[in-house]
Order: structure tokens, then sequence, then C-alpha cells
């Protein structure tokens, strides 16, 4: 591909030769010649001056600095990943069902769909075009998977699971486990029933080993363009909104709701029967105990510090309520 | 079933017409006729007034306020467990070794149990009576399930590794794996083999994603009754006691020991050789790393806060203990 | 194995009989007549004057008290890694391919290598000499598996990945999962292509349920001799170094290089694009966000503590800011 082509396919401007052609993408400091390379962290600029890429994508101010051609984008980042895509088409979709597949009767198993080694598919699945269940995946009755989703590897769906169009599903993932419903009967537990299912809406990644309960009587929901990453844990009832993005190892208790469009970062803790608002940014191993109304950066904890100082530090912690009262004691004295 | 044959099988008083017929269970908010719902969380009483449920189970304190028929139970969410349980009784079990099961030699299979498609089981496994290992689940030579105890799908159960009977395992869940043992040789890391087992007692449920590792020398226990909710990491030599229950994502090092009932919260940290009382409760997201000899309910973190407040809140607590001396100085020079 | 013979392979020196014959290992508690038990935590030394074991490696100080045989060794658990790896060879390890494994073309499976019942392996795919890859796992197309190499159990691996020798991978890892990289478009996310490779060196162990990224445009690696436990979240282009241990639940956001011979608590927390210098110990759950650029030992978080005190303290965390000034200002005015 010429580089004006991947510019009018980007609808960005080319500064230099467009005739040159592109094989590939890589990194400002690995690219080599005839590869596409971009700039969109400012911790990287610095590569920008030795680059042997035969072509940067960049917004305008870093355009001056660039000793090879380039693109100009608005958002190089979102140009990059188009022209990433553009120059990696993706490899035909295979199709039909691999001969060790088990699959029980009555699925509707789209004759353009594909379902690999090893699969188990319980009764009543519908599984919808172009869509490709990868090897070791188990699928249980009454599951339905949309068209053009994806199921990598290993992973488990669990009865009843609608999982929408378009969905990309890392190995690993557990969707539609039970959620830990639990009574208490003189000290012992006894099960709840965990009746409700798992509504996966469209275009959402889930990540590897990401594991989401079935609802205890109604459904769990992942609505639309949510983007999981990996180890998170999703109890029952939670509903995420739109188009969330939620970093890995994140854990969240049952029955919250969070809005549309928030970001949370790695390792935070949700506490149950929350509500979070739409717009609302959460940074690394936060804990939420309360409801979050209005959008913002929110944030808990304390800062690393060598061991020796925290150890100083954290043992005041524990008389801070003390040192509070004795504050104010001093503060009264004075005014007296 | 009607009312008043639930009620009977509860044990508890309808208030109402009991020749109602009840098909099933729903929420307060969504039940519909021919549906019961129960009341146990305060936070859901508002929706009891415009219930269309045909019956609520609640507590004598919301018999007045029911609008409809009422089931009466000083515990309504255990009323409630046991009425889900009666209206939906379990699939019948099925029976026998799926063909595409691969059993290695000298197993003792009970014919009343099942093993799944694409299972794995290695020589000398031991399965009881209406125990159902689902498909895609693999079990290493030796190990032996309890009666009625169902693995749901794609479990790895390690070498000898001992399940008790009614069981509950959620897909993912790895049991026996390697602790992560090793001895120092000039900075290298030298393996030392881990060769205890692991010992699950019966009535146990172990969540989607958690990893149980094998003792070192001696056994990793979890005893009778213990709730595991997903992604949940057991070091080990840990030893778990009786009806504990341990919510998402907590991580526990190896040679812990935590006592009987007690209730830990999602995402917590507890390092290892530890002895945790009876009856603890911790909050999500607390580290514990020292031992608990009371009873009692204890947490560790701060608050979360809005982004701004919080780092000018945080960058204070590296100046902590200065600020107490600084205190203690200014008392003393109050006193002179 | 008579004791003399345990003595000579690990050098160290016999204090007793060393005609006495061994033939397993054990605790100090449980060991019985036969075994071979060590001391290396002063914790368990109360148990060595009460042992039953046939003899004890332990270093110089524990001898005078040793009541049986001894082996003196200057780091006894070491000592006793040796002992257990002699006492306990492994098994021969199984060759060929098991008939339900599903192999695709173009592999290059070294005859004296062993793929499990129920495997997928890819187009492509190099395994070496005497590595087993055992039941249910997943190697997706060009992966390369080093000799001696261990998959235990339905482990998943990318497209591409590259494992050294003698590696051992715990069930339920996943490595070369697609990182969360995604670009945003008015609120939409567009995904970016993820296609760099994940790199594993010689004598790595991964843990159960563990996650490793491919990276974005380049690799994400992990370098010899790094042991891992389970439930650790690797986001793509991390690069961990050389003989770094770290503990189960920690997450490691994009980007970030940790140095070598780290330790690295248990859930502990690390955001993107950071760099972690050589030998730097870090507690458990700790967030780190920022470089650390000098080996030590680092810490962040607060003392567990009785709920009732902890909610007094924490609530006045969010007045720390206010405390300091109102301290400087009494400071000021006692100065006047």
């Amino acid at each position: 591909m010429t580089l004006a082509e991947i510019a009018k396919r980007l609808e960005c401007e080319v500064h230099g030769d467009g005739a040159c052609l592109i094989s590939g993408v890589a990194t400002l400091q690995n690219a080599e010649s005839g590869q596409l390379s971009f700039l969109a962290n400012r911790r990287y600029r610095r590569y920008l001056e030795s680059t042997r890429a035969s072509a940067v994508i960049l917004n305008p101010d870093d355009l001056e600095a660039c000793p090879v051609n380039a693109l100009v984008a608005s958002n190089p980042y979102l140009a990059y990943a188009r022209a990433a895509a553009l120059l990696n088409p993706p490899a035909p979709v295979p199709q039909g069902c691999h001969p060790s597949a088990v699959i029980e009767s009555g699925c509707n198993i789209d004759p353009g769909a594909a379902v690999g080694a090893k699969c188990y598919i319980g009764a009543d699945v519908v599984i919808a075009a172009a869509a490709v269940i990868g090897p070791g995946c188990v699928i249980g009755r009454n599951a339905s998977i949309g068209a053009a989703t994806r199921l990598v590897a290993n992973v488990s769906v669990g009865e009843g699971v609608s999982i929408g169009s378009r969905v990309l599903v890392q190995p690993g993932a557990v969707i539609g486990s039970d959620g830990l419903g639990y009574a208490q009967d003189k000290g012992a537990w006894v099960k709840v029933l965990q009746l409700g299912g798992v509504v996966i809406g469209d275009d959402v990644e889930i990540g590897a080993n990401t594991t989401i309960d079935r609802g205890a009587l109604e459904d769990t929901i992942i609505e639309e363009g949510v983007i999981l990453d990996n180890q998170i844990q999703i109890a029952h009832n939670v509903r995420i909104g739109a188009r969330t993005a939620i970093a890995g190892a994140t854990a969240i208790a049952g029955s919250t709701s969070i809005g549309k469009r928030c970001q949370i970062g790695g390792a935070v803790g949700i506490v149950g029967h929350l509500e979070i608002a739409d717009d609302v940014y959460i940074t690394a191993m936060s804990l939420v105990t309360g409801n979050i109304r209005r959008p913002g950066l929110y944030s808990s904890g304390t800062p690393l510090a060598d061991n020796k100082k925290w150890r100083r530090n954290a043992a005041r912690f524990g008389q801070l309520d003390e040192m509070a009262r004795r504050l104010r004691a001093l503060e009264k004295k004075l005014e007296d």
C-alpha cells in the first residue's frame, strides 16, 4: 500500500512522498524502511529524530521535527489503530465444525461460523454467522453467540448466556458462573440458586481469565462497547454501562451499577449495591465503598515509600484521630 | 405448587390465599402473577408496595405493608433460598462417561456418576456416585471426587487432590497447582518440590478461576462448608476453617490458618504464616500482616476521595510521623 | 538412600549415623522414622526437640539442640530442596502424541516430547525434546516450546509465543492474550491490533491462572529464571528481569519494566510505563505509581485495625492536609 492510499483511508494529510510503499507498522525505535510508525505519547518523542521508519503518524505540532514522511492526524493513536488494521487484514475466518467438537442436539450453528477442535457445545445453542469458537471452549445449553464474535480458546460460557456481535473473548474467561449467593442457617450456608443470566452487548472485549457471574434472579449486564481487561471479577447482577473501560484485576461486588464511559484503573475494588455515575474515572487500586454521583477522577490509598519511612508514618495512621483531637485542644488553649 | 404447600415445606406462616399457585421466583420489581418474591434487604422495601408478585416472603415487620399474599419468616432470605430450590428442582443428573472423555487405567468411577465430553481423567482416580465432571475438566491421577460433587467445566484438579461430597466447583478453577516454593542459590531459584496435597471438605463451593495450591509437604485444607468466590488465590499449606466465606479476588499467602465462620471481604490480602481466629470479619481490600487473635471486624485502607483532595492528603501521609513529633513539641512548649 | 549418600550429594556434613536409611522427606512435626526433615525457619524450632525424623537438615547453630541425626548446611532450605529432589525423582517423561490430541500441519514435535489428551496444537508449532504438553492445552500457530518445558493442564498459549527450556506452566495460565489496546474515537473504542509476541526465558515458572499479554508491537518479555505465582496479570510490553520473583495476584500494567532479582509481594499493583531498578523488594498490596530507581524495600498502605478505630482514623485521613496547615499555623503563632 502506498502512503497516499493509507492517508486517504485514514482521512489524514501526507507530508512527503505519497508514493512511498508501506508494508507494516513498527515502533519509532525499531521501525525499518517500508514501515509506518506513530508518535502518540510525549514519552517517545525522543525517538522521532532518529527513526528509520518510512513514515510517521503524528500530530501537527510534531511535524517539524519529523525527519521522514509524515501522516498528520489530530488523534495519531486512533489513526495508527486504523493503519495497523489496514496493513494487517484479519486472516480469513475458518468455517464449519471441527470433527473433534462435540455438539449436542438442537443447536443452530450458522454455516459461516466455526467451532474449533475440542469444543463442547450444549443443547440448543445458537451461533451466528462468522462467529469463531476457538479450541477448547465449553458453551452451556441455550447460550447464544452473536455474529462475528470470537471466543479465542478455553473459554467457558454458562447456560443461557447471551453474547452480542463482534465480541472478543480472550482465553480462560468464564461467563455465567454462579454468583456467591448463600443464606445463613444457624452458621451453615444454604445455596441461593443463581437463576439469572448474563447479557453481553455488541463490540465488547473480555480479557483473559476474567470472570462474569450470572445474575441471582435477573441478568448481569455488560452493555455495548465495554472493554474489560484480564483477571477482572464481576459479580452477580452488576451492570456496566456502554463504553466503560476497566483495567486488569479489578473486582466488582454484586448488584453494583457502573455508568457509561467510565474508566476504572487496575486492581480497583468496588463493593456491592452501589451506583456509580457516567464518566467516572478511578485510579488504580482504589477502594470504592459508597455511591459516586458525579463525574470526576477519584482515588484512595497512600503513596509508596521506603519501607522504613513508611512504617513510621503508617504507625501514626492509627493515632490520627487522637492527633486531631490534640491539635484541636492546642488551638483552643491558644484561643483562650 | 400452592403457596400453602411451599409454606409447609419452609415451615413458615401463610397470610392470604394458601391455594394460590406459584410457578417460580422473581424480584419484587419484576415478578408477575404466579411468582413468589421476597424482601430481605431494606434497600428494596420501596418495591414492596407496587409488586405484582402473587406472594412475598418477608419478616413480620413488613407484613402490614404487603399488598399481596405473604409468607412470614424470621429469615426471609433463607426461606427464599429454600423456596427457590423447591420451585427449581435440579435437572436429573446425567450418568456415564461421554465417549470423547479419556479415562486412564485403574479408575473407579461409580456407574451413577457422569464424566462429560472432552474430559481427561488420570490413572487411579475415584469418582463417587452422582458426581458430575463437566466438559473439559482435567483430573490428575490418584485424585478422588466425592458423591454428588460437580465440577462445572474446564476445571483442573491436580494429582492426589481429595474433594469431598456435594462440592460445587465453578469453571476454570484450579485445585492442586504447585505452590511457589523456591530456595535461593546464589541468586538463582531452586524449586522446592511441592509434595503435599489438597483436601477439600464436604459442601464447599469454589468459584470460577479460583486457585488452590497443593501443600509443600503437608496438605492445603479447606474445611467443610467453606464458600469461596471467584478469582481467589490460596497458597500452599493454607487452612480455611469450616463455614468461612471469602469474597472474590482475595489472596492468602502460604501457611496461613484461618478460623471457622470467618467472613472475608473481596480483594483482601493476607500474608503468610498467620493465625486468624474464628469469627473474624475483614472488610474489602484490607491487608492483614499480623495474627488476629480475637473475633471482630477489621479493616485497613483509606477512604475514596476526589483525586485533587486525595493527592493533597496522601502527600501529607508521608509527613505523618514528623507532624506527630511537631505536635508533641508544641504540647511540651505549652506545658512549660 | 543412606544419609551419608545424601550428604555427599548435598555437599554437607553428617552428624550421627551416616548409614541410616532415608526414604522420604517430611516436616519436623510429622516426620516418622526413615524420613528426613529440615529446620529453616525460626518459627518451627520448637518442633525440633520432639521430632521423630531420622535426620534433620539444619544450620550449625541448631545442631546442639537436635535430638537425632543431622545434616549441617549453611542454607538448610536450599539443602532441603535438593534432598527432596533426590528422594523424589521425577516420573519418567511420557512420549508421543495422545491420539485424542489435534495437531495441525507443519508442526515440528520432537519424538521425545509428549502431547497429552485433548490438546490442540496449531499449525507450524515447534515442541522440543522432553517437553510435556499436559491435557487440555491449546497452543496457537507458530508458537515454540523449549526442551523439558512442561505445561501442566488447560494452559492457553497464543500464536507465535516463544517459551524457553525447563519452563513450568501451571494449569489455567494464559500466555499471549491480547493486551487492552484501544484508541478513542468520539467516545467509542477502536481496537489497536496487538501484533507483538511474548518471549519467556529458560527456567521460568508461571503460576496457575496467571495471564501474560502479548506486546502491542514489540514483545512482552519474561527473562530467565523468573518465578511467577498464581493469578498474576502481566500486561502488554512489560519486561521482567532475570530471577525476579512475584507473589500471587499482583498486577503489572503495560510497558512497565522491572529489574533483575526483584521480589514483589502478593497483590501488588504497578501502573504502566514505569522503570523499576534491579533488587527492588515491594511488600504485599503496595501500589507503585512512579519509577523506583534504587534497590531497597518499599511499601504503601495502612495497617489493619479494629474497624471502629479504623473508621475514626480513616475519616481523619481526609483532613490531613488541613491538619498540617493548622499545625503550621500554631507553630507560627508560638514563634511570634
